[in-house]
Parts: C-alpha cells; sequence; structure tokens
C-alpha cells in the first residue's frame, strides 16, 4: 500500500527519522551518564516504544492511567505517573500494584502526601513517591529551598503506606526560551534545583535514589547531568515545528506529518483548500510566539520536501487553507484537486493525540506497517 | 454513580440544557418554515442524535466518512457529507450507496465535478451532488455570480454518475460577527447567496431542489428564510463560550463541561493546579480574539455553577493552571486537593473529540447515562 490509497487525512510517521531521533537522544545522554525515562505521552504506541527503549532500563514516563493500564499490558513494568495524584486516583494506582505495575506516584504538597500515606496504610499498599520541585515557576512543584519539601518528605518517609523515593522536575519554561544558549542555561538550572533539593532531604536523613528531569529541549543541550540519576523526554522521538523554532531539532528531523488532499481552490486569495483541518492537525498554534510563525503547519509534498513558504494559513473543523506565508501568489495547477501534501506539525503529542493509527513510511511512499496508537483518560 | 465517584479529567454532558438548545433551535426553524439537518460533528454519538432528530425528517449532515459509517450503522439513511469530495474517498462514498446510505455530497469546481461524473459512470452509481457556494470569503465555494456554477451545473445534470441536487453554503465567517446585528445581516447575506445560485441554476434549466444553509449563529438569528430548504448546525446543541461570547447563548446554556480535580497550588502565584490540560480542554482558544478572553476555560463548581472570574489561565497538556481572569488574589482554601471543579470550553467540537464518552447529568451531580462517543476518520 502506498500513501496515494490512503482516504485522508492521515497521520504519517517516518521510520528513518524517528530511529535516528530516538538513537540521538539516547548517545547523548549516554556520554552524560544517565538513562533515559522515556515519556510515552507522545508516541502512546507500543511500536515506537519499543524502538524508543532499545538499550535503556525499561522504564517509561505517563502522564495518564489509561497509559499506564496500556504500557503495562503490553509487558513494562517500571513507570513514572509524572502528573500530581489526585484522590480519585489512587485507588487505581493500588489496582496497577496489586497486579505487578510498578507505578510511582508524585506530589508536590502536605495534603497530597498525609492523603496518600494514610490511603496507603488503609489499603496496605506502598506507593512509592516523588517530590515534585519547581525548577522554573512554570506549574507545579516545590521551590528549591522552601522547608515544606522536608515536611512531605517525612510524612512520606514516615507514613505505612508510602516510600520516599526521591524528587523530579520539568523544566516547561524551556519551551519559551529564546536561544539556544537560553536552554543550555535552563538545563543547568533544571538540574541545579532537583539536585540541591535531593541534598536538603538527604541532609535531613531522607532516602533520595531516584533525582529525575526532563524536557525534551533541556536533554537536548544538557551538558552536565551531574547528580541526576534519570532524563524524561517524549517529543524527540518525533519532534515537530515548535521544535525547531527553538533549535532543538531541524525541519528534517520531523517525523510526524498529517497527509492532506486537496479539495479545491480559491483562486483569487491563492488559497489551496484541503481535507486536514483543526482536527487532524490540532488547534496548537505553539510556533505563533515564536520568531517564525508557522500557522497551523508546514506544507511538504507527498514524499515530505517542505514547499518553501507554504503553510497551512488557516484551519476549520474539516478544511485547511494553504496559503504562501507572505501573501504572495501561488501556482495552483501544481496542486491540483486530488493531490496530495504532508504538513508538519506544530506539536506532535496534540497532532497525533486526534488519531488511531501511525502510518510508517521509510523515507518513501510505501506504507510499510500501521501502528495502532491511542488517546483519552 | 456520582460526579465524585468519575476519573478525571471527564467529559459532562447536562441533559436538560442539551434538551433545551434542541428544542429552542427546532422551534425557531420550525416557524420561519425550514426543516433541521443537524450536523453531527460536535457531538458524534447516536444518543444525542436521537434527541436532535425529534420530529424532524432525520436527514443529518456529516463531516467524516467515519461519521456517515457510523450513524448509517445506527439507523440514519440521510446523510449530506459537507465537505468538498477528493477522489480518494468516492469508493468509499460508492460502498456506502451500494449499502443502502444516501449519502450527497458537495464540490465547488469543475475538475472535481468531471471527476465524479467520470467515476460514477464507471462504477453504474449516480452521486447526488450539491454545489458549494462561497457566501462570505471564509473559505470553499463558488462565490454567487461566477459563471462556474452554471459549467458544473451542467457537468453535473449531464453526467451518467451524477445527479445535481442542489446548492449549499455555510456562513462560517459568522464566527467573527461583533454583534447581534452582524450575525443577522449574515444570516440574510447567506440566504441571498444560495438563492441567487438557485435561481441561476433554474433559468439555466438546471435543477435544484436543494437550497441549504448553515452555521449556529446564521441559524439562531436568521428572521427570513424564504428559498431555503433546510438548514444545518450542530454546535446548537452544545454551545460554548465562542457561541456566549458572539451572543448566539448565555453561559447557562452551555451543556458540556470537563470535570477536573484540584492536584495542588501555587500559593504565590494565587493559582490551582488541575488534571484537566489541552488534552482535555482542546487547545482551542477561539474567545483570544472575542471581547472577553476565557483562557482555556471558565470555571464552574460541581454543579456547574459559574465561579465568578475564575477561568483556566494556562494549559500543559494534563494540567490546567486556573487563576483569577484578572490576576487577582484567590481564596485558595477554598479549592483544596482533591476538590473538583467544572471548565466549560471554548469550543465544543473541539473539547469533545477528546473524549470517549459523555457523562450525562440531569441538572445535579447524579450520572443518569453514559453515552459512547467516537472522534477520528
Amino acid at each position: 500500500m502506498k500513501l496515494t490509497d490512503l482516504e485522508t487525512p492521515a497521520l504519517i510517521l517516518d521510520r528513518s527519522r524517528l530511529e535516528r531521533n530516538i538513537v540521538r537522544m539516547r548517545d547523548h545522554l549516554s556520554r552524560l551518564g544517565v538513562v533515559l525515562r522515556p515519556h510515552v505521552k507522545t508516541a502512546k504506541a507500543i511500536d515506537v516504544l519499543r524502538l524508543a527503549l532499545a538499550a535503556q532500563p525499561g522504564g517509561i514516563t505517563v502522564s495518564t492511567l489509561k497509559e499506564a493500564e496500556y504500557f503495562f499490558t503490553h509487558g513494562v513494568r517500571d513507570m513514572l505517573y509524572a502528573v500530581g495524584i489526585a484522590p480519585n486516583k489512587i485507588a487505581h494506582v493500588a489496582a496497577l500494584r496489586g497486579r505487578g505495575a510498578d507505578v510511582t506516584i508524585i506530589l508536590d504538597n502536605v495534603v497530597s502526601a498525609q492523603m496518600v500515606a494514610e490511603q496507603g496504610g488503609a489499603m496496605g499498599v506502598e506507593f512509592p513517591v516523588l517530590i515534585e520541585i519547581d525548577c522554573d515557576g512554570h506549574r507545579s512543584g516545590i521551590k528549591p529551598g522552601d522547608a515544606m519539601l522536608i515536611d512531605i518528605g517525612r510524612i512520606l518517609y514516615g507514613g505505612r503506606g508510602t516510600r520516599l523515593r526521591g524528587v523530579m522536575t520539568h523544566a516547561g519554561d524551556s519551551y519559551n526560551c529564546k536561544s539556544v544558549d537560553e536552554i543550555r542555561a535552563m538545563a543547568e538550572r533544571e538540574r541545579a534545583a532537583v539536585v540541591r533539593c535531593a541534598l536538603d532531604l538527604k541532609r535531613a536523613g531522607l532516602p533520595c535514589s531516584v533525582v529525575s528531569v526532563g524536557s525534551t529541549p533541556t536533554a537536548t543541550y544538557a551538558e552536565n547531568l551531574d547528580g541526576v540519576t534519570e532524563v524524561r523526554a517524549g517529543v524527540y522521538m518525533f519532534f515537530d515545528l515548535v521544535m525547531a523554532g527553538l533549535e532543538v531539532c531541524t525541519i528534517d528531523d520531523i517525523a510526524l506529518s498529517v497527509l492532506a488532499t486537496v479539495i479545491g481552490h480559491q483562486q483569487e486569495k491563492n488559497w489551496i483548500i484541503t481535507d486536514a483541518g483543526w482536527m487532524a492537525l490540532s488547534r496548537d498554534r505553539g510556533t505563533a510566539k515564536q520568531k517564525v510563525d508557522q500557522g497551523y503547519g508546514v506544507v511538504c509534498d507527498i514524499d515530505g520536501w517542505p514547499l518553501t513558504d507554504l503553510i497551512v494559513a488557516e484551519a476549520n473543523q474539516e478544511h485547511g487553507i494553504i496559503a504562501d506565508r507572505n501573501g504572495g501568489a501561488l501556482d495552483l495547477k501544481r496542486f491540483p484537486v486530488g493531490s496530495q501534501l504532508r504538513i508538519l506539525p506544530n506539536h506532535a503529542c496534540a497532532t497525533a493525540a486526534a488519531h488511531a493509527a501511525y502510518h510508517v513510511v521509510d523515507g518513501g511512499a510505501e506504507i510499510t506497517a500501521v501502528w495502532p496508537r491511542f488517546s483519552g483518560w
């Protein structure tokens, strides 16, 4: 089967780029002496994870308990659920642990620590816990130096229902960096924040065997990870236009695209209309605040070669409007009704989430595999 | 089962609001003497459609062939596939027709008309076709007065593989109106455009039994639909913040919300952190260009009552950051870890698409039904 045989829109994954991206991150972190705990929130597919886990210890990061269920079913045991635990999810985590999944949870406040310790004690379950650290003011976590760290550490260490395993942080603000130098500095800030908290715990006589950091930008540009035991990253497998805008990858590294078919034109406006709208591309406009605004995505020919200055300028639910990024004239005859194009996404996590499968190609137009994926909770 | 028993995030549908919205639109269009062909692209669920089809002839509008397949399986026969047909979908439409689904397609150019006529002729299938009209410069369609209308009409009328049924348009630009008066004017412009094209076809000796318009804003504020045979609309069933911002509904009409759980706080920043991020709410920021920017959604208590000035100010994949819309101080003790909130969405179509089911309530906190829904192609 070839790309031209697919009903569109359809999600395309270039395996050679995927493998190259995975090897590059693995080699980089290996040089820095840390292991990778791949984040599965981007790919949500066992076939992708198998490639990402090659030559790694086998632990993964999940963003939902549905991911934990799915990957446990596919043989993964060691999982970090990297969203602050909510009371209504404790029973589910306990059930997973009861079936043999080694799920570690995270939290960043005394109330959650007490709740987990109490529920774990009552259920006879010992939940491994990392304390979440805020290294950049981006969202959750305890600031380095906040005495609450030790309070939480003592609750988790003393509780019958909890086992304190360490600390973790996520430099989400790295997505807003303006230069590679800023990302490098952010990587060091991420490392320093969590290593300092690990030291604070140890000085208070508390255990801290796990020191976990992660974001694709900081993982890519980290130069020193002393004191860190593992790195979490997910989007590095596919990359996307936001990552290219950050200089974390090049456009040629982006392994994910959406196949679209031309369904019409608006001659006067120099518009090409396709059947890939925001439902297929996602509403993510992450490049809007970057140096180059890529609209709803960069347009490539069916072989994946970018077409200079063509972007998806607007999107409706099932319609994409392709135009020159500067509003210039287009030779619409080059894009007749029925011709196919591939759109590189702003944000791989959001775009992939709309689709039920990856159509895998290996540079060419032949579909070599179809890899199922899932979404939701 | 109660809302508090759900693992979050979860999609909640208020049945009493849904029914009220459906009845209001039905009565309004009935007064104007036209039938409703509900657009299923928002709900994508047979349980919702059954309510929407009460006292209607039974025809629906679909935005994907997956919707056509699903609703045909559930007994719907009369379907308008309202996205310009692509060559790679013709065989699928033919297969649906072969199984008894009366699928009508649309197109807006000579190449597509010839292609459908030829393929239909070769397959021995007669495809019913509407010609798409551009009433507002929003995306696809032929401008009223363009001679191409008659060229296409003749191809469809003369082709063995096609049956010219009429014209259709969608006033998508109504989403950008700045006042109710503008929406009223847009509704008249939508009507006039398509009625004029119907007349042009008839004057040229071509048939035009269907004259179809549709968008929730114009359907809501249309005062005269003379010459129109049917109205298409979808989001009116649920409504959302974009529609409220357009004064097409009130906040109290919004039937859809996302249940979220508080997982932490950032005291200094007056942030409440929840487990409903953009994956659950969607990346849609449709209110950003309206008079009131609602962030990623308006926050309500678990009973659905809006909490003054609380919005989802930022969203990560599985984290929502709730803050006062003006950056004011919050009494975070009112929202302890584990407490639950409901978020009204910017755009119902995008938010619903992330979820596999509606948890139906009837004003209260009791879940009276779980209605499955689908996404994708």
